[in-house]
């Protein structure tokens, strides 16, 4: 159902890291929309080299290759409307209502279901390719692991039942089509109003933390190069970049 | 001379391109400063897959690994401190006064000598690594090729007499390690006013075409993403991305 996403796709039941072999690929040429599924990773990771926990067969574990005609700066649409794909799968698949947390998680309630991991290869002004890589929990029940079981959860153990992998697959590449089209249209406004709509700390106070400083304030929006603006308590706006932060919700806030 | 760049020199009489082989050898994990040199490349590259002539043993021909821990905004203050080193190493060796036509070529007169092409591996938010190549005709002849015959030259042409390959590379990698130290203090500005300094079109008037639309402005500096600020006749300043332009220098400023 898709015209280029999805049309190669590349299974391996274990592999070092999806990212990895797509990034290997799109070295050696592969083509635009080539996937990389994989049942189990022995380095999956997440953002900033982050370990990326995902026992084999349970979980979505993908990576996809993009070839757009841009700048470095516009890559992050990309990790936008990877992320709104997946909120929208899981939504007509489950029925869930996922929301993504700036800048690159998915959760369900206050608990974290999936990220997006992208990576690019780039000249000073313009990309080579671009590796958005998504792990998703599925059937997956984090509640057997100490360091993520108070943080993490997945569609089965919200749900209650067991849910298919490759339907739920087959409709986050049906979204990613859908965006990349919109993406290479220009409509980024489109995609990223889309986004602010389904995140999760709009309108909320955050605190965020970096390099040992912490700013508390109102998450208003991302803006088109991925920046949090971020409204503090004195009424001015910051523009934060992913890299500074990492987010403390207000609980309060959330579950109001 | 150097205490991380060049350390490792790994030596090719024939490849495919160096900026390829060093990319391949960061993605295993090769060390910052690892420099790649080849004598000939079959591959040979400039900025925007541009082919980039060199005949076999008669130039420079070297890729430098750098692990900067940046955005990938930040990137393009490698290749000024590469271009800058280049035109250092250059007046040292020689005494010839080589200037920086931004974005990335190097020249003498009004004729080309070298080029950098940056490419680098990212995240969002931060740099993975950044490969810097460096092109720089040395003791090539490029009047026997019809193609480069009006537009390039090499130092050994300018001079009239050959010049140490060996002896420029390496003053080359030393005014590199002492950019990148300066990079790695903060000291960004510094790096940018003495590119400013060296620039071939600085303060000239430039005809820039993009996309099928030309401008015509003076060329007034290079802010710190590596946009050309440009004044325009009607007194406006813009800010113009380096993969958006060709730059056609009016000779008449040149000469003069």
């Amino acid at each position: 159902k898709t015209s280029f996403v999805g049309q190669e796709i590349f299974y391996y039941p274990k592999t070092e890291s999806t990212n990895l072999i797509a990034k290997n690929m799109a070295m050696d040429g592969a083509k635009e929309g080539t996937v990389v599924t994989a049942e189990e990773q022995t380095k999956g990771r997440g953002r900033l080299d982050r370990n990326w926990l995902s026992p084999a067969y349970k979980n979505i574990l993908m990576s996809i290759l993009f070839r757009p005609e841009v700048q470095p700066s516009q890559v992050f649409s990309l990790t936008m409307l990877t992320s709104l794909a997946v909120v929208k799968a899981i939504k007509t698949i489950t029925t869930l209502n996922a929301l993504i947390k700036w800048p690159n998680d998915i959760y369900i309630g206050s608990k974290k279901i999936g990220g997006i991991l992208t990576e690019f290869s780039a000249e000073q002004d313009r990309v080579n390719f671009v590796i958005v890589g998504v792990g998703l929990n599925v059937n997956f029940d984090p509640s057997i692991y100490p360091e993520i079981k108070d943080t993490a959860t997945s569609l089965s153990k919200v749900l209650g039942k067991e849910v298919s992998r490759i339907a739920l697959l087959q409709s986050i590449l049906e979204e990613i089509e859908k965006g990349y089209n919109l993406f290479k249209k220009g409509r980024v406004t489109q995609i990223r109003s889309e986004w602010n709509t389904h995140s999760l700390i709009t309108g909320k106070t955050v605190r965020i933390t970096s390099f040992g400083i912490t700013e508390e304030g109102v998450a208003e929006s991302v803006d088109e190069d991925g920046c949090l603006i971020l409204l503090d308590y004195k009424g001015k706006r910051k523009r934060i970049f992913s890299g500074d932060v990492s987010l403390k919700i207000d609980v309060n806030h959330i579950t109001k």
